[in-house]
């Protein structure tokens, strides 16, 4: 049985001989000979990859297995080769391979064979080793299905699996395909669930009025169902921002081979596969109008990393006023009484962090830095070919499922919860010089402006300064000051 | 008459004392005073702003001269401040001034009046100073017209030309319409411009075929034509980023005034004032839905400058695959010929360089660079207003200039005359191993691979190395080995 | 004379038309003819410059005059081509030439003759066509002081300006001149002088005890001074950080000529001219130890950039701080009295905002934005020549001064003036419930938590709700909370 | 027993359902209660960890299991909690549980107890409940180890395991601690191995002469090994820079507690358990000089990740130059040539790619995006704490931990392979245009430049077009045209 050890050299009396650079490596006790052009390598016998995965594992040490090529590549790999063998039956691959690669590739789909995919994101930049990885593993697992020996080749993983393929265009296509399931499954549900929950919040709040703030200094009034209004409209614009891109990644590269001429493949084979893959996944795919920019540029995940950048932007800006607006308990503002989820602190005790808030922050920190290595791998590509596609695909996936889960988690563990603090919101209103802009169109700007820096300097209220300095009388001011007549314009 | 003065201690001696730190001040032989709710100041006889511009100078030495406010966006208050009087007419403003201010706020928009805007870019964050800025120029300008002195306000900066505005509200509003019409007369023609003539190229080369590269390796052939028609879909892609985030920046905040609540406007002011700079602009610009996202974010610009950034990840591809193929004289690929614009080096005679391609990439990575600055500006808004308003537009207008720009110099000066090298591209096409793959159907992947490797080592041509391994005869090889039928599917 | 007209066709009737793409020429009413080896061209007769610089201006219509060359660039190739003249003198260049150019070197160098500098920083990627400017400039100015005429030569731009040298090898160096002194002159005294009055603050504020926050939440109590005393070790750490970098920004390229080989240099050169530029810039400069990684890399900008990017960071976290315990000043935090400085906002009178620290925050935003493309230039070299070279430099002197001034503005116009609202800041503390912490090693972790949990129920004190749950007498609780004795550790 | 579980919904006949949100949770036969100040909660009975731990599983499913904590991070958990131990039982407590807590946390340090650590890094940003999962850990560990069970508290993870410590400075000391050995002993290590194997191939290719480039164009001659020489100097630099940042990460909060005064804590504590630390893992920590400064900012890993985004930005221009330098075989520049790793692609036969190059140029890539978001998370802490900690340490290790394997790998897999293509070196040098440099000082600039033109339009070589024009005869030519007297200065 093959097993994953970590070869460290675990000193008992100092921790820094071990501290760092594990690697891993497998060790088994029982091999088969796999071969390919570069000859035989040993593999272990109870896993069904074949020889250049073995090669690649041994030629790219890099990160350890947290960096293994993400789970949902591999699966989307197993949606294109299922979907591979059923075109390529109609252009007469035989069918009872055909028929065996398809119930091989379907396991992948469904991720039964997540642990034959050891490979790192940290390999080759056209994702050929994770293809072959796929290929390898298709073709054995189907000879098995057939009643052959791993390792015989009875389905030839380049033959068969890969036929009319190339890793230059089925990287391209599992990548598209990974992050369009990915976000349709993942991040949008989700987003429309804070939505949802956002704008009942909104609703929920519609009639509380308190003081509004601008350069973090006390502004005129709104109510704390407008101030949640805007946190909707963003989340709402940021699903529509990332729909928007989808167009250009429902565009599959799959049908232009090796350089995107679509040598070595029919007429017809890349409308028929991407039709395939969209009845599979139940998403519009179709054909790349133009497969030489689907191979060489990978313009459309630099764009769709955009549109994760400005949600996590959006997230950020929605965090940062619930905890500001949720600080205290008594000591801060304390507008908001987010739920109390854990003990916040290890010495301070009865202290409740807005902790949902910071994982939510920190998540939008990463999904901001993943768009820059985004950014730079989408424009480091040369000729036929952009070989930064592993780097692309990972960050684009991270950034999605990052942004999802922490939306998720903050709706469910800090949105749903939240409550207004009534009193509290009423006595800073109440005590604002700020309600003195009402004063504005009766009294003009310069006298408004007196008023209040008078109650300021004397810590007295507005309606005190205005009757000391005569520009209005009593019941001038509590006919004009009334805040719950600011918070829109008028008739 | 004033004048901008450089205040440096230049030493005949020494360049240090001198070399930083130069700080601009308005020195003057005339001044009158103007006065805001501070008290009085001194301003410059000559210059139109008021007191709130004139401490803002003072106060902000940040940068010098080169770091003033955008003049798109100083352009756009003319507009905006144009439309705001005009609507204000329907609301009781006198005709009289309203009309004066019209006029003034269109010497505005025309740029007559760019040196009345003296700011920098490093003030408020709200933008507040250049709303000032241009309150009071307008104020001025339009009393002059109706007779009066400068900084009597008898047009009134804040109750005449600011009416049913604050900062707030106008500086979103004017970020939109700057940024909107930047891209829609500067950036997006000179795009077409690009996109035009890459496939008035991908036309002319049509038929002339090439080797293909991968992993910057040989790889099948393909057209020159095939290859530009990947540039000019990503040209082409990139339009379409860019305008589909447009949706959004059309939307204005005018009419939230300072919280979004629209308090000391009336009702249906906002919808009148976006379709009065829809009319003045000719762009289909809307109230915003929610002016409480409006104000409190500018996601819209994070957005559009995520688009810019994909724009710019395409160009840098693009201009670095034709510095490489362009690549020489003789030692480099040398399949294209760039037109020589300048020479190109102080000491080595005769070196012409890919200079447009240089400033293109330069420019690529300034807008990479800016779009960060953007995501920092956009995320780091609190409560109801975000305070990074300048910094965030004049990135957008800086990153849109300068792709526009450099887009036309490259078509003018490097695209439009590319020239194929037709001898050096049949050359290395025919001396390439990687016609091997036509091989691929007939003989197999393995024997396939042996003829490559064959012709590789012993530095023979592939049709030898078959006719030595008995694979193939000479006919079969001829047959086979048809570049311009490697350029596309089979039928 | 020849003048910068601004060619916008302006419509009186509408904005649209003149509102982008200005694009600026030379008009002139005289001309000479000026040559390289492309031929003769016409350029401006009241300028010093020649063919090149002509060509150049023609070719890259890109940005307008405000991206020009940075000036502390061009003052830089004065110091550099006055210290080469002088060491060519050594190596047989004509003295009379050698001290006609050592004068007018000069007068580049004290920023005379910034008017002959137009080329803008979206040139070719290698400076040279500014290092061309400068031997031009330098040329024609030279010749004019030895009683020639412009344009004739005399004084030759590349056998005598340029002598022993190349573009390749003296923007490099004018690069790293202008860096280091703009870091030395600009940057560390005004960093020197935040420093000095942020401690001054701390010391200011060291007896005044006050509630400390962490996750934005009320916690155990610090000083004032004790809070100060972060950002002044934030600074000083920032101060130091940029030195570090300084010994690989004093290594010059100068003499490693086209490649890094120092071909059509004598032996001894480069060392003599690194010695040159330190005499002449009092700062301790020396040749490269390895000209080819000098030419094709920038790491050295990218490395201080990196310090820059860190003391943006650092005043990010600084001036946030400073504007939310400045917030109020009714319904924040108010614990500090910001300057006012100038009217906060046009609508709302009376408000106060802080414009110091949302200037300084949109400078790190934008230092960070820099930083990024620095890092892309940086990234992108090949072979011989990193062509980012304009780009990379523009971004860190921008980065620099921004840094510089603003922390300069943010000293005088903020922090200087900054007080404490000890009245608000007591209040705040003797209402915490935090204080329940000095509980601890008297009552144990879980007994002080239901103190405070009590406390935070009931809306009572924590003396209260102690002696209601009988953990402690009204003696002990006196004794055991006291802020003052909460701001160290025991003895 | 407990096992980790995925509630995947598998639908056997469609991948869609089944695709994303994997949610995973702990399954157990058995359970038992812990508790804290929230109550009683479930915890798996195999597992040591306690209620905290428990409720931060529960409530942040985020990203699952590929997100957990650094292993870094638990492991300096261990050695923190050793030496806290230790000092604690100088300062009095109990010495059984003190040895017991010491052979527990030894054992975390050693990595024996991974298994029982899995939050996720998008938690609390304090690191507070990663803090609690090691004292819950430990305490159990520790109470197993006098012979009490789990869950009993006979060892308190507070009053023992976290006595005289918060969450607040356990997190930050950790992040030092983890980074400067990940640094010391993965990074700077593989790091000198590069260096010393590019040393190497400089001196190995020292005499071979070989065009240079410069703006991808054909320059003057250099040496192979002068090339190789540049990327020596830059990965030498590279770790000086990484170096020169480390003063600032030796300095270890500890002792600051809540909020930087060092509250429960007595004096001396700080210094003693920098000590310890230093002693346990042989590097030089001290405690931090200024305690609010190490709990509010993380400046220093902004710095320290600057020193690798520099080192990211040379090893992405030297992978490039390899990459390019051996591209081929037939039609790229083939000067160098590659080590077969493995087969290149699954339908090119032959074809071998700079795999290695790729993996490590896309780390590069993600380096550069870690460092944008270690600089937002630096930049977003509020008051007496930065709630980025867990983002920013992950970050950083990731970057540390890419870096060095990559180089390690690249080291051993690429660059000690790399052999010179001298026949083809030769070749181009040899039909280069540009030798012509070496007639300026003979002939003068113009005239050289007229050779280089005439050769170039006339396909000639540079002699056949000196002696046609004249300017040369041949022994002339020959005695200067000497590549091997072109790479370096003359004497």
């Amino acid at each position: 049985m093959a097993m994953l050890v970590a070869c460290r050299r675990i000193s008992s009396r100092s921790v820094t001989t071990a501290f760092v650079g594990a690697s891993f490596r497998w060790y088994s006790t029982a091999f088969r000979e796999e071969r390919d052009t570069f000859g035989p390598i040993q593999v272990p016998s109870d896993k069904l990859w074949g020889a250049q995965t073995q090669r690649s594992l041994q030629n790219f040490e890099i990160g350890g297995e947290h960096e293994r090529m993400p789970e949902q590549i591999v699966r989307a790999f197993g949606v294109l080769k299922k979907c591979a063998a059923k075109v390529n039956m109609e252009y007469g691959l035989d069918p009872s391979i055909g028929k065996a690669i398809m119930q091989a590739a379907q396991e992948v789909a469904e991720g039964k064979l997540n642990d034959h995919f050891p490979l790192v994101v940290w390999q080759t930049g056209s994702g050929t080793q994770s293809n072959m990885n796929a290929n390898e593993v298709i073709a054995n697992r189907a000879a098995e299905i057939l009643g052959h020996k791993r390792g015989e080749k009875f389905v030839h993983p380049n033959d068969h699996v890969n036929r009319s393929q190339s890793s230059n265009d089925t990287f391209p296509t599992v990548m598209h395909i990974a992050a369009a399931m990915e976000i349709n499954l993942g991040l949008i549900p989700k987003l429309k669930l804070l939505h949802t929950t956002l704008h009942a919040k909104s609703t929920e709040f519609k009639d509380i009025v308190k003081i509004g703030r601008t350069h973090t200094q006390d502004a005129t009034p709104l109510t704390l169902g407008q101030e949640f209004s805007g946190y909707t409209t963003q989340v709402k614009y940021g699903i529509d921002r990332v729909l928007c891109t989808l167009p250009r990644m429902y565009q599959l590269a799959q049908g232009g081979t090796a350089v995107g001429t679509g040598l070595n493949t029919k007429k017809g084979f890349d409308v028929k596969i991407a039709a395939a893959v969209a009845e599979e996944t139940n998403l519009p795919f179709v054909t790349a109008e133009n497969k030489f920019e689907a191979l060489a540029a990978h313009d459309a995940f630099v764009e769709t990393s955009g549109a994760l950048n400005t949600i996590a932007v959006s997230l950020m800006k929605i965090a940062n006023d619930i905890r500001f607006l949720g600080s205290g308990p008594r000591c801060g503002l304390g507008e908001l009484i987010l739920p109390e989820n854990e003990p916040g602190s290890s010495i301070m005790p009865g202290k409740v962090n807005p902790t949902q808030c910071e994982a939510l922050t920190m998540v939008c920190a990463q999904v901001m830095g993943n768009h820059v290595a985004i950014t730079i791998g989408g424009s480091n590509g040369h000729f036929e070919l952009n070989v930064y596609k592993p780097v692309i695909a990972s960050n684009l996936l991270h950034s999605s499922r990052l942004l999802g889960d922490a939306s998720a988690s903050f709706e469910k563990n800090c949105v749903r919860g939240i409550q207004a603090n009534r009193e509290r919101i009423s006595k800073l209103l109440h005590e604002s010089l700020m309600l003195v802009t009402s004063l504005n169109p009766k009294i003009g700007y310069d006298n408004a402006a007196l008023v209040a820096k008078t109650a300021h300097k004397e810590g007295s209220t507005l309606k005190e300064a205005a009757l000391k300095l005569e520009v209005l009388n009593s019941e001038e001011f509590d006919n004009l000051v009334v805040p719950e007549k600011m918070i829109g314009p008028s008739d």
